[in-house]
């Protein structure tokens, strides 16, 4: 299982909340491994104690499944295949926010997950920490 | 992070069961603090069962939040922003009933939930025991 | 199962923060019915907030059991016939400050639950609670 | 009740790593706000999963209480007052490593937790973490 060293997660979490702070949004950012275990977090000033929770698991779930939290939420409404799949592993979260960290082998080593503006705020922040993730 | 003294907590409550009597609903009261913890609760004779946890749920949706229940509840509809958020924070509630308690400096000090009547009914209820609070 | 009326609840938790009050502890107060649910529930100003929690587990303890918290807490120790007991029921609290309210049949109708003060302290004030009940 | 602002948990953080590092330990830090909602969290290099859980329960026990964990711990004993406290709160942890944050009026606005050491090493890294806190 891959690994994300201590000191890359806190350059992601830097730079998730550098983007946040340029589109003035107040997130909670999450970095887990590739099992779904946190490694880091950060809650900004003034974000939403309910976003605590949300980019935890926003993150879980891009790495439990390898993809963006959103694209499981596709499969997820009513008559979907996955529907109601967000009852599953304590909890998933299948809106966008969440994103795998993808190493150069195509393994997902972890996931960020962001939540606390708005949809397409948490996944643009979201995209910023995992750019700067590098295997 | 604002607090909401214990003889406030019950003036609130107080309100909101009034109003309860006057459209002859049988309700139960929570109210939170600014953390989401609970500051009281009452619960009138003949409510549902199922109004203890829910209008727990509902007071903490909306002090996590800052939100009346109901508004998170308009985005996490099949095909919304926030579907399925209510499967995060240990079980969230999303339609009407909860409201916050706002200081005069904007900031969100707490929270009631109302549950056991229709939904109108517990919105009713619990705008009147917010009224009841002074920051 | 008995019932505890929404005002008789209440006056148990008055005699109960009353008692506090005279002992010059804070602390939270849990009623509940013969079923264990949530009927009432005080914080005190400046009650720890672990107190919120562990006064419902003691009020739901002694409903469940028919026993004073602390009773079934003497059997619940290393080598006991109950060790472990507080794993069940979604977590029980075997210490002192639970007191079930029997009515004139002798049938336990709900308890009380007190946590917040010094253990002396927590069963007085529940004491204190349960004899303002009148079945 | 009280507030962390971002950095000064970031601070926190970086004192008890600081510290960690010197002592050859390789653990969890979390940093819970007074409601006991997770503030920051880092883990490092080759601290053990079971630690993560470990830090944030610590930190939540000091924050409810207002204590070092472990001196709840005391109590929590065999044939002691509190005996199973552990089981209330969603699962406390009630050996070292919890510090609570004592702003200058005396009130708790927060609290750090560190697992992953020896019960010592966990104390004197929360303890370091601790003073690099101003209210």
């Amino acid at each position: 299982m891959g690994r994300i060293r201590s000191t890359s997660a806190e350059e992601l979490v830097n730079a998730a909340t550098k983007k946040a702070t340029e589109l003035r949004a107040a997130v909670c950012v999450a970095i887990v491994d590739a099992g779904g275990h946190l490694q880091a977090f950060r809650r900004m000033d003034h974000a939403m104690l309910g976003s605590i929770d949300i980019s935890q698991k926003k993150a879980r779930t891009s790495a439990y499944f390898g993809l963006n939290s959103e694209v499981l939420g596709q499969a997820s409404q009513p008559g979907g295949p996955f529907y109601g799949v967000e009852n599953s592993n304590g909890g998933l979260i299948t809106f966008s926010g969440g994103v795998p960290l993808i190493d150069n082998t195509g393994e997902t080593t972890g996931a960020i997950g962001v939540s606390g503006g708005t949809s397409e705020q948490d996944a643009a922040i979201a995209r910023a920490g995992a750019a700067a993730f590098s295997a």
